[in-house]
């Protein structure tokens, strides 16, 4: 049997031996936890690297992704679906060992991290994810769900603000499985952190209600050990267990320096390290001996064999709970959701209300959420103006969190990165709201939901100039534009309360992608519509109002600026003019489209076109080309009431019309 | 004399009136904190209503901008330019009392807040401009930069993540002469805190090396002012003040909950709060004897006299030093600075070198750093990756605050905010960098600096799939067009050397805006030009290669992607095509420029365009239409050599080929 050393040391030669092929990466991180790593694997995580999917194994995010060699380490030895070849191809086009670890690449990578301190809020979000859904399914003597996570975090995860937030949350909801491990190595990438990070950590985490196990030997396996076991056996607080390492550990001339952090170490302080930690195999090989000690594949199938007879004793007592918990597991919706929600939009066209897109927003809640048990919902301190609160909402508390709502407080970016990790652990659809302006604050999460492909939902009001008296710092101008940019998202601005209920059946229903759903405060106006143009609204855009012949104009909007395109049209078409107004909440959506039904909306001689949307303009030369024209910001917003503002700004039926001559007179 | 409680009382009468008036606003605040702000402006604030622009004025920050009435009303009260008649038109168009304190607007009001804990870092950045002037400029017996910056914050501020990096780099920094009023009323938006913030405050501060003052009675001035008198003993820690205080005191049935944070408190419950307070005058009266009170104009005169006195003392010992401290406060630039960095831009010119543009950017700074004892650089520890650093870059530490360069460490909203802080303070021109990517984290800030038209710079280096392996995580494709759709803010992305330093020379000259400066990783080959062409590059946008006749096509690009374009155009002119390159370095500047000079680079005749940049499509079909192409990026990146990626994704001349002839062929 080898010596934990040995084991640990396989980390080491791997990760700094690909980072050499690469010629690029970051040995440090790994060579430093490659102790703490080796106990944690080996002696306690649950997991079965046969099923990477395994719905109560233990979660282990690494949170200082950059070590992504630790972890690809660590799932290749344990037996994952992860060859030795995909080591060799390090950071290379297509293979499953990116630079950072990227969920969806190698099996076993819970998320995507390299954004400092975001794989820890992920984590806090898994945490709660167990929580939750132990608390809604597990039952006396029946433990279905309950495992722990566990997250590695650097110096810098715990510099940035998003680990205030998360953390913070952790200690308040009283999240006892989550064990965090902080690799205190003094460096960070400018050198000692003694120049700009001088915290006394584990008092800043006793101050969130935490455990903290502090002055662990990072390199001790014993001193490890009894760190977790500790950590294990408290309930309530969440655990930090701060361990001193060497950054680099084993290489003579590089560790405990920054110069081993961010670049390869060289061939020759690579040969140096071989020598220092008697590791005499050459790179990419593992003794069969050191795999033996690794291997995780024997233990994980008793593992998982166990909780399928749980589970099966679940099923026998209480067969539909199981059931239920399946489904959820499995990201399905109920079977009836499709046509409930389609009989929901149907209702919103008949019924006709002139309301916020916000309050539609909370009545399309109020609508789908009885169907809808896996979502948990929230807001970042704004529940009554983002009205994401509905009658079947229940606070997730430290004493009970068998609810479906979030008090995130005021922690747009915690609630964002939380928000994703409860998506990634499975069995909940996570939603939660901020102004669309704060979206900001939070912004690097939206994208990595979008990297990762996650069912996350988004929740924006307050969506422009129309806010009012607040004032720029939180009027939207530009918001709508960086959203659109973002690959993988959807942005819905709905014109009413029909588009506002498609919005919400297509994020509920779009399984493989966030969305961003954004509401207006100020009321607008019901649109007529035929059932067509209602089945339309899913496609992103369609025309809401037509002219008989070939338009000479097209006016384009979303929002609640939709209602100016409509009067305005109908002024012209008094005035004998082919007008089109096509409602676009969705663009991106559209753009999706096959090109007969884009052409179809847009036809491509019609170069007479006007967009009118309270954002800014630069998106939409896209659909309005050279010879078109935008009303919409260029400039901060003011304060003043929303009516005012308006006007202020242009967003007038005269304003929509007199561009509109402008433009006709010129083609 | 009226009694203190008298003095606070104003404050109330005035918030409270003044949202019943807009019926709009936050009362909330402004009563809880009405006795802190009486004691601190009356007994300690150093500052004179008569000039709001006093240098060495104390600094006083309301982080919790919501309750901008309390500013208004000691603004008022204490004699600045701020009539009645503003107060009475509180949130309406075109006031100077906009519903979250809009720097620019009314005199006295330091910085724009709102935007949760961007307040407390601002004054971070007060604080530490204070310190860094102070030391560069202060000598024994000559203390001319010597003030306090006081910050109010709330619930919301410290739950922020940016709480966090702030706070912990000014404990780092001992920046003494902070002292911060936390309004410690256990509400927050969604009711009380205790469900969602239990963080013991006091001890999370004192983990950062503050000196914390809890358990203040906020609505005594006697414990506020011992409290604010042991503050200001503490030489070297900042300090929090807890003050314990009841959220719309004074109002009878509100007081202590949340409906009396954000919405009027209705005409009823201002008559109870009238008669509750023994506040016997009508809305927006304020009797001669509360006035006198109040008023800061006398005391202020004679300090900033004494100060002057104190300027003119220090101009006899230290002439050359007084006259540069002068300047410096004024924000102008050196005499010489003008054609030194021109000079720089023709020797860059000349020198014809092609290195990454990140390079090219620390040569500016090379070169032009001597000049500028102003400049105040960092970097979220990424100093080696962004060549931030210059020859006379020297680190601010807690022992000395007299260098030119801050370690900001891991946290990039927090220095960003800091940065404007610093620039709000005047004296100094902050730059400060991270990988563009990260930008994101720090989104908000950079649009702060631009609403607030301050003169921060923006360094983002590694600013596409260019920067390899590290991955999409790491690799924008959507933040330029978000940078460039913030109104104000100017985005140089620059193809070579020469580029590299007119943009550096563009954003220390443009005093009122901020700039971010974008720069490459990887080399990028240096462009010929004649002197018309070198000057051209300030317009934003130019001809760079031009064809004979009337161009046939126009191929635009920026940065890393110039190249491509030349080499594009070198091969379809040989095919005897009439191909013109325009290098658009920065959009913003050429959209400021005038029709003719616009229509002269992109003549509106000429619809075949192509446009190339390694970044979202979407921002370029306001310059291509719907004629034109963008060749750029759709999705996310992937982790490989960024050779590799660029073949990939198609950034090479034979694609920029291939889409040229399509375009060519459909006109």
């Amino acid at each position: 049997m080898p010596a934990r050393s040995d084991l640990a040391n396989a980390i080491r030669a791997l990760s700094m031996d690909a980072v050499q092929r690469a010629n690029s990466g970051h040995p440090g991180a790994p060579m430093g936890m490659a102790d703490i790593a080796e106990v944690l694997w080996n002696d306690f995580l649950q997991h079965n690297p046969a099923n990477p999917q395994w719905p109560n194994r233990d979660r282990f995010v690494l949170s200082n992704g950059h070590g992504s060699m630790l972890i690809y380490s660590l799932l290749h030895l344990t037996g994952y679906d992860l060859p030795m070849a995909q080591l060799q191809n390090f950071r290379q086009l297509h293979s499953l060992t990116p630079g950072h670890p990227e969920y969806g690449y190698a099996p076993g990578v819970e998320t995507t991290t390299g954004p400092l301190g975001q794989g820890l809020s992920n984590a806090v979000g898994m945490a709660l994810a167990e929580r939750v859904l132990g608390a809604q399914f597990n039952r006396p003597g029946h433990e279905v769900i309950t495992h722990h996570t566990y997250v590695f975090v650097g110096d810098g995860c715990l510099m940035e603000g998003i680990s205030h937030e998360a953390c913070s949350l952790a200690g308040t909801l009283g999240l006892g499985k989550l064990i965090a491990f902080y690799d205190d190595n003094g460096i960070s990438i400018d050198g000692e952190v003694d120049g700009w990070f001088t915290d006394d950590t584990p008092a800043r985490f006793r101050a969130y209600g935490w455990q903290v196990l502090s002055g662990v030997d990072g390199h001790d396996p014993a001193a490890v050990r009894t760190a977790i076991e500790e950590a294990r056996a408290e309930q309530v607080k969440p655990t930090l267990i701060c361990c001193k390492t060497v950054i680099g550990k084993g290489a003579p001339n590089k560790q405990g320096s920054e110069s081993c952090h961010g670049a390869p170490l060289g061939t020759d302080e690579v040969s140096a390290a071989r020598q220092a930690l008697g590791w005499r195999h050459e790179p990419f090989v593992i003794p069969e001996d050191i795999y033996g000690g690794w291997d995780a594949r024997p233990a994980g199938a008793v593992r998982e064999q166990a909780w399928e007879q749980a589970m099966a004793d679940y099923s026998e007592a209480f067969p539909e709970l199981a059931a239920e918990l399946r489904r959820r597991l499995a990201g399905e919706l109920p079977a009836e959701f499709a046509t409930q929600a389609q009989a929901w939009v149907e209702q919103c066209q008949a019924e006709g209300q002139s309301i916020a897109s916000r309050k539609a927003s909370q009545n399309s809640l109020n609508s789908l959420g009885p169907l809808l048990p896996e979502l948990l919902g929230g807001s970042a301190d704004l529940a009554g103006s983002n009205l994401t609160l509905w009658s079947g909402a229940r606070g997730v508390t430290r004493e009970d969190a068998s609810g479906n709502y979030v008090y995130y407080g005021v922690r747009e970016f915690g609630m964002s990165a939380i928000m994703n990790g409860i998506a990634l652990h499975g069995g909940l659809v996570p939603y939660g709201a901020t102004f669309l302006m704060f979206m900001e604050y939070a912004r690097n999460a939206v994208r990595m939901a979008a990297l990762m492909k996650l069912r996350t939902i988004f929740v924006y009001t307050h969506d422009s100039i129309g806010l009012g008296e607040d004032g720029p710092t939180h009027q939207p101008v530009e918001q709508l534009t960086a959203l659109r940019a973002t690959p993988n998202l959807h942005t819905w601005r709905p014109c009413d309360t029909v588009e506002s209920a498609v919005s919400w059946k297509a994020a509920l229903e779009r399984s493989h992608g966030p969305t961003a759903l954004v509401f207006s405060r100020q009321s607008l106006a019901h649109q007529e519509r035929t059932p067509d143009q209602v089945a339309a609204i899913a496609r992103g855009a369609y025309i809401l109002r037509d002219c008989e012949q070939h338009p000479e104009l097209i006016l384009l909007a979303t929002g609640s600026e939709l209602q100016l395109a409509v009067e305005a049209a109908q002024r012209l078409a008094a005035a004998g003019k082919q007008v089109r107004v096509v409602s676009m909440p969705c663009a991106e959506l559209f753009m999706e489209q096959e090109a007969a039904y884009r052409e179809q909306v847009l036809p491509s001689d019609v170069l007479a076109r006007v967009a009118v949307e309270a954002g800014h303009t630069d998106y939409w030369y896209k659909f309005v080309g050279l010879d078109g024209r935008v009303i919409g910001m260029t400039t901060f917003g003011e304060s003043a009431p929303a009516a005012d503002l308006m006007q202020h700004f242009g967003f007038t039926v005269e304003h929509v019309l007199a561009v509109a001559e402008e433009v006709l007179l010129e083609e």
